[in-house]
């Protein structure tokens, strides 16, 4: 994943010379950035771009605002074609004005409005479930299981799942949830970093792999025997990490990677 | 709910005055406080005794902490007995240094040891599943389902669940578990909250009945369905409304209370 306090340019070297092999790509470092130029630098450089983040945020009690959804994440899609992304990362969104029923409903018409342009991009689209505590306003999808069956009712090769640690440690289903998106070649992302103990903000307080309590390994190995062969991606919020040395920062994480992931 | 800037005294008075039928006992109110005389503030209000909050937090990696988690629980039946309580709410627990799977196994063995006293005292248990975001280290019980599992595994009339909006009002399983625990008879408490949005602290940002989320009136609606008819328990945590004047406060729970739930 681009990394908060760095730009592209500085992602991709730094990215680069430290042997990672690929990196997703959050739409803010897109901003004010050339995009032949970008392009040019991803081009050159070793990493597969795995994902764009993030399209989604679908649900609206507000017509307009829906509608302006379907624009961004159309531009998202674009996006994704310039850079060569083959996949987009959806954040669904919530609105606490509806239901979590309504929200979610919403999130599947969205998905099936902008399908056709994925699929002529020849871009996939992931719906990641996030924990409960955000499904006031983030996600009105937060079990693998609800995103499971959201997949399965679009039923597209181009509609998957992208599984969160972070976000699905917890249930008690997540076993079996990650063996049936598996089997269903609906699993299209991996992301991984730990939960700190105790947690303190709500956004930016996601821990490096070994510091917190989620077994990755574990589920990890629940994601490679679906056959899983994509990357696993370290995906860390953090105002304690962005706030250091992001050379050491990255050498933590690679640390970390090898070590508890 | 005691409240937590009043003793006990004050609790008795106040919520006797405004009109309120029960009291549910927060074990921290009860120490310096002597027990003949909190027997007999009870005894003299109008109140009913509806539950002893909290019992709990079994799980440790250390045997001595099991141990004392036990002895503690004892306590707890003797002081629900002493106060006439016939229930006590467990706050199940978590430790985030082995797997959430061990920690249930020990939260079940936990109940079942203090299961005997129990049933001599008159006093049930509830186990009250608590919010996802509090895996780690408060509960390792986050679903209805899960709760229900474990209290139909116990098998015993004296025990059953805690529902309460808060901690379970994001999952799309919860009018069908409602249905399940009510038709076995084990939905011995209904607690009720608002979620807030933003939610800015993990622990005491709850809202008051209206201010948030939660569409309050419609799990109501599913839990006396089943039948139920015992109270429902108003318990706000948060920082925001202890600071303000409590006789203030109380006055806006009832409002809340009376329009939002």
């Amino acid at each position: 994943m681009t990394n908060k306090p760095w730009n592209l340019r500085q992602c991709v070297k730094k990215y680069s010379d430290a042997g990672i092999k690929g990196i997703s790509i959050w739409r803010n470092v897109l901003e004010g950035q050339d995009p032949g130029e970008a392009n040019r630098l991803l081009d050159d450089s070793p990493l597969e771009v795995v994902s764009l983040v993030r399209g989604g945020f679908f649900p609206s009690v507000e017509k307009k605002k829906r509608l302006g959804a379907i624009e961004d994440n159309l531009l998202a899609i674009s996006q994704a074609y310039a850079f060569g992304a083959p996949l987009i990362v959806l954040v669904c969104g919530s609105d606490s004005r509806q239901s979590l029923e309504k929200s979610r409903e919403q999130i599947k018409e969205g998905i099936i409005k902008i399908l056709p342009e994925a699929i002529s991009a020849g871009v996939k689209l992931a719906i990641e479930p996030l924990h409960p505590m955000y499904s006031a306003d983030r996600s009105a999808v937060n079990t693998l299981a609800q995103a499971n069956t959201m997949a399965e009712e679009i039923n597209s090769e181009f509609v998957g799942v992208a599984v969160d640690v972070y976000h699905l440690w917890w249930d008690g289903n997540l076993q079996k949830e990650i063996e049936r998106c598996g089997r269903n070649d609906k699993l299209f992302a991996f992301h991984v970093c730990d939960w700190n103990v105790p947690t303190v903000d709500f956004l930016n307080d996601r821990g490096l792999m070994g510091d917190g309590c989620i077994n990755i390994p574990e589920i990890r190995n629940w994601v490679e025997e679906t056959g899983f062969d994509g990357f696993n991606e370290v995906e860390i919020f953090s105002e304690k990490f962005w706030a250091m040395d992001q050379n050491d920062y990255l050498e933590k994480i690679k640390n970390a990677y090898l070590n508890f992931t």
